[in-house]
């Protein structure tokens, strides 16, 4: 069969004065693309009746399926669902079932009785079938416009995208002729994309049942793995075949699956280890103790850390000789090591990473250019230490400085590592 | 005279796909609206010609003017400037002008002669007006199709920035009357849109001369005012004194202006002063060492700081005692008050800012739920402290917590500071 023809429709005058940015669109290509549904067109108009009117006219006579955000609240500059009855030339009605859930869940909340006005929100086009809201109180509906079926949906990220998970991709796979889906994100670091999509090319061409995608999330490359079949046992079988062999093939890049951060993988593994990591950062000024500690639970594993900017705090709170950094720079092997050694010492964690490094724009010398990093680790039984060179601007560097240190942890708690 | 009808178009497959969001929309929206050009529709379609063609020539029979985002390139997939040229019946040709800038160019950067292929970026459309691209090889034009302007951008967002700033923006402005535009962005912190906008709607109203907009960068909110006029004499007068009256109703609030962040604007009072700071930080793991030192310059004010994100290392890091932990909680006035002064001891700077508190989401207890916060500023002449309570998850309560910190920083030195 050939792939239904979808698009996607943004309503809201703050998308178009540039008040906030449009995300639901990136959302939905995101989950429509391993579903084989490659977005055809994104229309974005203002709150205008007749601009909203007319972009449903004009995607209801190309596409198959469409999802519109935006538009479904209580308030006055809320069109979306009279412009859809308009466009539908039907009448609007007002759902009971609906009205009873806002009644109920109004109840749930206070104790004075649900103000008339609010029953505006049960107000959809006669022909509409409600699909609901787990979370919030205007309900998504779909509605047939022309050729095309339509997904109307609140515009809020929050309900938006839980309303596209639960409630309109299971309708949109069924159109796919599958209606089961099973998918795993692989996540890798260390490996370009180019290399990435040539090291599982040879598993790709042979396995046409699971679809493989390719995202950058700087410094991170990810694979995601996509089985659609008719039954879940084919789906999962077919996944886990193809995701074993991918896993061989990305050993040393692959780090994770399923939405883990890199920092939280390493301590992760730390914290069933009954390990604990503490860092000294100068270049990258608390952003590697941010990283190990912006994920829930973080205190298993880390103890947090020094930021020795200045080289005096170098020497007062890591106790790093001054003749040290006189000596060999602050940006230097002895100085790193002297760095981790004194941390471990001070803070009494299992490990200390350290980082010393020039992120730029200015600071660069012709021995020492932009980008000159030395990373150390010290543990139970001594320290090592590593010279990288990162090229980008200064948030770039300071990004892949804190991730060549967790790598060299990564290393050190036994992990092969490839470079590519 | 109306306002010109302005639409935006943007190309790319990737964007269909999810794998990069679309940041080009947002951008030219806020640098058009206070022009008083609201964009009406923008329309995203993937690298098929018949999209791209199909979505140029609806937009040439609606819109007075259109940017285009995309395609430009060398490369298979950048069709942009052949669709342009068929949708407005011309034949493509070779711009001799635009061909010698890009051997130029080549020579410049290596030794061997520009390869014949490279020759195509400077095919336009016949009747193109080639407006150039300070940053790369594939040059912006203007072209006319059905009755509306079009502009074709490159779409990386680099050199599609400053084309639209340097070549875009001016053509727009003459289009709406004037010929000169003022701009200036009021940055506050502490006080919500809504109030923000009730404390300037008096000067707004009496002076429609300049327009005012509003723009939230959690937890801050701007106010951004712009005066167009026929001469700069003109429009640089009425800026003026628009802004004159706005930092007076915003005094309290407002810290800077034009791009600084609000880490910034105290460090760099802190240079002045030729004081520094160190921070001492749990909950927030690095986050306020991070905003202090991401600018470039930073090591003139910001020495650094200690992450105590366990009681252990607030304990040997910075001297707190256990017994006022065991005591009180690391969750405290009393603990607060001594990484602050720890701190400072420690690293020999002007200041020391300590936060300790509950970023989320576990955690809290009935006394000390999520968001409750500890601030604390040590300096040479003692310490002072202060409770907070943020709401929000578990990055904004940390952000807030920053802010706070910075915010009591401000008051030490001397600012006049108000709750709204």
């Amino acid at each position: 069969m050939t792939a239904p023809l979808v698009e996607f429709i943004v309503t809201g005058d703050e998308v178009m004065r540039g008040t906030i940015a449009d995300t639901n669109t990136q959302f939905i290509a995101q989950r429509l693309y391993p579903l084989g549904l490659t977005l055809r067109r994104t229309t974005v108009v203002g709150d205008r009746s007749e601009d909203i009117r007319g972009a449903l006219l004009e995607t209801g006579s190309r596409a198959d399926f469409c999802v519109v955000s935006g538009g479904l609240g209580p308030t006055s500059d809320d069109l979306t669902a009279a412009c859809a009855a308009e466009a539908a030339s039907v009448p609007m009605r007002r759902d009971r079932v609906w009205l009873d859930h806002l009644r109920r869940r109004w109840a749930a909340r206070r104790s004075e009785p649900m103000p008339a006005n609010n029953e505006r929100q049960a107000d959809v086009p006669e022909t509409a079938e409600v699909l609901g809201n787990p979370d919030g109180s205007a309900p998504a509906f779909a509605l047939r416009i022309g050729r095309c079926l339509f997904f109307f949906l609140p515009g809020v990220p929050r309900e938006y995208r839980r309303i596209v998970e639960e409630l309109v991709l299971p309708r949109l796979l069924q159109a796919t002729g599958a209606s089961v889906l099973r998918m795993r994100v692989l996540q890798c670091y260390g490996v370009t994309e180019s290399r990435l999509d040539e090291l599982v090319s040879s598993i790709r061409d042979g396995h046409p049942e699971v679809r493989f995608g390719f995202r950058t999330k700087f410094p991170e490359n990810h694979l995601s793995l996509v089985a659609l079949a008719a039954d879940a046992a084919t789906a999962e079988a077919n996944l886990a075949r193809v995701e074993a062999e991918c896993r061989e093939a990305l050993a040393g890049y692959l780090y994770g699956s399923d939405g883990v951060t890199f920092a939280q993988a390493v301590g992760q593994e730390l914290a069933a280890r009954g390990e604990t990591i503490c860092c000294a950062e100068s270049c990258t000024g608390g952003l590697l103790d941010d990283l190990l500690t912006e994920a829930p639970g973080s205190s298993a594993w880390a103890a947090g850390g020094f930021v020795t900017y200045s080289n005096e705090l170098k020497e007062r709170a890591l106790g790093v000789p001054r003749d040290l950094i006189d000596r060999y720079g602050a940006v230097s092997e002895p100085v790193a090591l002297a760095m981790a050694e004194g941390a471990r010492a001070r803070s009494g964690t299992s490990w200390a990473l350290a980082i010393t490094g020039i992120a730029g724009p200015s600071g660069g010398t012709p021995e020492k250019p932009v980008g000159t990093v030395w990373l150390a680790l010290a543990g139970r039984d001594g320290a090592r230490s590593r010279s990288a060179f990162y090229r980008g601007d200064r948030g770039q560097i300071r990004l892949q400085s804190a991730y060549g240190a967790l790598q060299l942890l990564r290393e050190a708690l036994g992990h092969r590592v490839r470079s590519s």
